[in-house]
């Protein structure tokens, strides 16, 4: 296999992937279907079992490259999981088209999320977030632009302060805004209608893997009954997780969390700096994505659906 | 009751309190039974009736400089309830013996706290803090100082980072420190023992007031079977709340959340900024005082035995 | 003891509470007190332990009336508990001094419960309540007099729908008022800002027995994270209860559920009708009396206060 | 497509769903199930576009005549999202199977359901039922039927006290019935092994819209760990849920409440009547379906199942 | 249908599993896939319907050999409800297919799911089991292989103590082992970071049936937010469990909970020793099969996707 | 002080209960009380401060030879902090007093204890047992012999199975008994009235401290909503925890857990057996003393009003 034609383009895309010149889940995945979609329609080769090969042997380079950015190996999955055929050329074309469908639905799936999302919202609801996620924005637009009049309270969602973004762009529409620091997320979910949150990534056992101090959040959100959605394109579901492997979280840097000099005046301390933790299922209402609403235990469905059910990747083993 | 003479130096200690000279909840206690000593002390008084109405006076005048300063009306509460006899000699003596009992027992109360809560810890315990209290830190150095080895997790506790006080104070005393943004407590809370914070103030129904994002961090904690335990001296008791009363959230400068150049950046939002929340008994293990621990569920039978039971004050109605 | 002398106005009140000319937990308490007044200053005993065993017999006496009735063990154990002195005349002033110190604060008991309950309550609170309880009214009156502005949703009440009552007093005063059926307060408890009942009884190990429906609402009431507050003077504790005793379920006449015409209808079905149920102290924020406001898990010390520890009744025993 | 005829049957059809003669969500599905079947017999299209056309414009018809009720929509979007095939005859053939299919499920659907929900009850159970359902009440008919003896609790159910006609219905198949108030469920919960209730419509979060109480009855049942089972034909699973659409909850009439009698009596004041409440899957056990039983936070991969992932109505958007 | 042909090899497997000498899920399912396989090899039927009804009593006679077996149902509704085709030939090589596939992923699923399990596992973690589960012991010896360090806590069990032989398995592969008694699992959780245990079925409402004891290790372990998995091969999965059936807990003899001695010494009492309970999806984390892990709510998913949604048992009814 | 006499027979009962030759909660309190009586009856101390450092060094003679039983310095505590008067013959005589009256409520203690306990308990209630409890055992008794019918279900409670000693004296009284392994407890809560349990000490946080295993009974209970009720002497109630102190956990021999042949068979691995377990109040309902039934939250007022609020013990600090 090792010996399978890699088209070029290809490689210049997995190398722009591995040098984070292509960035972002979903340009990433755009951009590992592009990379598909060429190597089918170029692909010389004149057996199934070589342009299997060839297919192959482009997802793994595509894969190796970011090992751990979910929305790769999910387009990879999608697209790789639906070539079919007894001839090269049906083999061709269930590739161009599943990596065709991918594309037009990444395209479109933002917006999709948001008229899903927007369905969820009604005249006079006010809307909690954590953090800065277009996802979650996209369902507050949608609803906005329908005429639906809403109002924020924004954390401003230590230590990036990611909420000041998020307060810049509901206030440019027009939307009312409180900002509120962190620890008074309490205080003012008896006012909140919707817990309104992205995802960095969604597990199998049905986690919602988020920015640091969403778990708190959605505990005290269910402690006063407030309903906790969580929005996340199809892109964020990691099918790792379908094999049982958990997330890693990463640690950032502990500069995000203290100024050299408010380091220097206290001295000698260990400071922790993670980005995301995870919340369990029971603490969630539902999942919007692109394809509707789901109660978080049941994305795996969703999961499956699209990626396959296969434990090992479908271009490993050969 | 009106004419009743209160002492010049009773005068220039409420024209401190009201100027804020003097300030902290145990100094200004302190001072208002300084001040009833000397009342008591200098009293001219020549029938019973006369020199109770001096002591009310007294008392009331020192009230009303800051009606909502929850260890001024505990103050007056323990030494006016405790004037009693037959004759102005035996009024006196006993008001003398209150205030005296009343200063002695401040003077040591947080040291004699800090003994009560070193003997909850153990060795190798991690304690996670929230804010900047001297009562809480005060059960840590205890057990410091007693040879328990002690980790800390400090909440840098937006807006104001009173942690870093925290951090600093317990690095100074060599105990190993690791800074936390709020939203990341939840994940700590699996490597943390204790959940050891101060209180504002506590009142009849068991409600603990403290800074904000205690109640979350209560309920968190709670949520993972992690106790959480409040240091208060007496002096943070509330009377005014045995008969219903409520406390009153104040409001901070939208000043200390947002800087002036990220608010220009933003735009026009609101910035709310409450700087206490109200946690329930039932996400407390203990309060920890200088007179023993209580359930938050008994310290009612505190504030009565310590402060009277009347409803009304006990210096009004005459 | 048989032979001591019951004062026929003792033996008068007695029979009236038996016959039911006497009802109604205040009235019947007020009398009893008023009954051993008489005793003690009528009696003719000429040794201390005449004159006990007088008081005892009188306060047997009026117990077995209707030993089920709350207010009249605790009237009773207030006074003979207080009775103390080596004289004939000490004993005699005690027992009048604790029967007038008893009336007189049953007098002003509804009037301090509602001051105390209206201190929780704020400007454009919104209470929910269930049944008809003057004691929880008496909150609500004292805060509208004091010019809060309350609105009222009112629970129907089945099967009497006393909530009718509830909602013609609050009217009156101007309070408006939504009534909904029972099954409804789940939905509105997100409107609500207290919920505010009263009580037949309360029981020494902080439960509270009161009309049925009780419990579902403080249940569902806590699940939103809203407070539930019992408004019930001292007279409803249940000092049997200290012994361990629990509170016998009155059922009710079936016919309240259901008419005869209804009946016909369905035809040979049980029809079962408790008049009260019993929500257990960790679904209540608080107790409001007219000494106070308590945690339900701490109302037993008030009960051992005003009624004495003894397990067994103080005049039984001889 | 505008121009696409619409068949007369279908016409006449769309009418009495309108006009309300027909109705009940079993005999609307029916009735626009049989009006598709009709349309496709007797379609003249000669190309399958206008085969195409001529159904949607159908279903268009049919669904607007109520577009809340939830068993419309689900009806149309089963049929219209079976129509496969590459030309007339087979579109034609795909139509009627599907609309069979529909039409012979449905008619059995009932059955079918009690049998599967007679299978989770034993012999000397006690089912706790709210409100009138057939679909519940064919669970305990099956179990019944099979020599299974069962007795049953029956809340009243205010305010129209459907629950008079379970009370009825289970008399006359000599299942020991005990009526009681909406209010007295928690007292009756203890003897209860089953809470067995059906549902107006279900939503893809999980969440069971029912009669009014259903959400306070899951929540108690809950808390005593009585499992709670739903039984819902999948013509309740309203598919528009799967985009995100919540449910409107109707408001009826306040003389269900209230008499006029009762009203003059009290004077000015709000009546709520809210037909319905949302309990969220969290709160049921089991939903019990013609097609087997499903934990609530499945359901939605029945309803994608039979009703398409689509978020946009298949017969939009040409 | 009762004249179709059972191959001598069916009925001698049949035998061998009435008589119990073929034991055990895995070896039972194993078995009964063999006996369809050979059925359908050695088939002389010349119509299609002669073939399946054939197929039909083959696997019937299975069935009612070990009616409450749960792997026997599950083994021969997947490969009944594979059979397709128009010719005796197709239906024939499609059982074949599918009695291979069966067979197949039985004997590698105990260690395909070791692998899934194990992904959850990370170097240092302690894990609590419960009995002993080979298909839990799967996925530590999987884990364990890949170099990942792991301790355990071992519950010794009673009645029978299979944790000694939990304990022997883990101590023989170098893994640190303690032994505790039951009672003491609450202790030890808070050393725990994987409660992880096998099952003996799992139902379609998501519910999990396990050793007696599993069910307080769950809400234990809840209470203190330690994630609880449950090991289990697909062939555990109840298909009769989607139509409802609740599975019948078997007792077990009462020496085995009491020696005769024992006994002799206490007297006359009663002693129960059911074998398993029943722990509901909510306790649960995740369920990890050999097709990938999934929350208890959405096994319901796989169970149709491998046994179909037919309520009744596709050999039946005919 | 060290020069104050001790007397000899305090001295023997000193040595005695070092030995162990005096055990038992309730012997070893006894012992003291008695010996505290002859020290006072004894003295030839002429000075009051003589006559306290008598006394005092007599109790730290006798609570340094069992530091850890909780009886021993409550008993202490109780006589020591009621020593009062102006001569050593009012000494004498208030510690005469006191040391005959903590006898005398000593000696009854269990079996008042047993009719409080028994109030709460009801014709046809069955009752739940862990461990073997004299107190707990002395409530059935009680209400036994009032002719109540009760059942039992004993727990074996491994792993002394001290199950089987309260099976046998259940039995003698010919109430029935249903004897299950720990396990099993969550499966017949549901048959169970009232969860009934001892305690080895109780804290002044409300925690109880008792047999291994009582937690997770009580967690569980709670989840099926069945009472709790704890039955404990005062000499239980633990004075060290009014300081914060926590109560260190016995860890009892392997051999209870593991047999040496079991043991020889596994090989090498660790056994735990922890004594008790710390059962938080908010799982308890009631506590259960001679001196009535408390909230266990409330539990410290008891303790405080017993043994006094200091947070040093009585007899030191001289």
């Amino acid at each position: 296999m090792t010996t399978a034609e890699i088209h070029p383009d290809v490689e210049a895309t997995a190398e722009a992937i591995a040098s984070m010149e292509i960035r972002g889940a979903a340009t990433i995945a755009g951009a590992a279907a592009d990379a598909l979609h060429t190597q089918a329609t170029q692909s010389t080769a004149t057996t199934t079992d070589d342009f299997r090969q060839e297919m192959h042997a482009a997802a793994k380079r595509l894969h190796e490259t970011r090992p751990t950015a979910v929305s790769l190996p999910n387009c990879l999955r999608y697209i790789v999981g639906r070539i079919e055929g007894d001839t090269v050329d049906a083999l061709r074309r269930s590739t161009i088209t599943a990596a065709t469908e991918f594309s037009t639905q990444l395209e479109t799936a933002q917006e999709d999320l948001g008229a899903v999302g927007a369905n969820r919202l009604r005249d006079g609801d006010t809307v909690m977030t954590h953090c800065h996620s277009t996802d979650a924005l996209s369902c507050i637009k949608a609803a906005h632009a329908r005429g639906i009049e809403l109002s924020a309270i924004v954390k401003e969602t230590r230590p990036r302060k990611q909420g000041h973004i998020t307060a810049a762009e509901l206030r440019e529409l027009g939307i009312p805004v409180t900002l509120i620091v962190d620890g008074a997320a309490g205080r003012y979910l008896d006012e909140t209608d919707h817990v309104l949150v992205g995802a960095d990534s969604i597990a199998a056992d049905g986690a919602v893997i988020n920015k640091i101090g969403t778990r708190s959040l959605a505990v005290t959100a269910r402690e006063r009954d407030t309903p906790i959605v969580v929005a996340a394109q199809t892109v964020k579901l990691d099918p790792a997780t379908l094999s049982g492997h958990t997330v890693e979280i990463e640690y950032r840097d502990e500069s995000e969390v203290i100024s050299e000099d408010e380091r220097a005046e206290i001295g000698d301390i260990a400071v922790r700096n993670p980005a995301f933790d995870v919340t369990p299922p029971r603490y969630v209402d539902a999942i919007v994505t692109e394809r509707g609403q789901f109660p978080p235990e049941s994305i795996v469905t969703l999961m499956r659906e699209l990626f396959g059910e296969q434990t090992a990747t479908p271009w490993e083993g050969e």
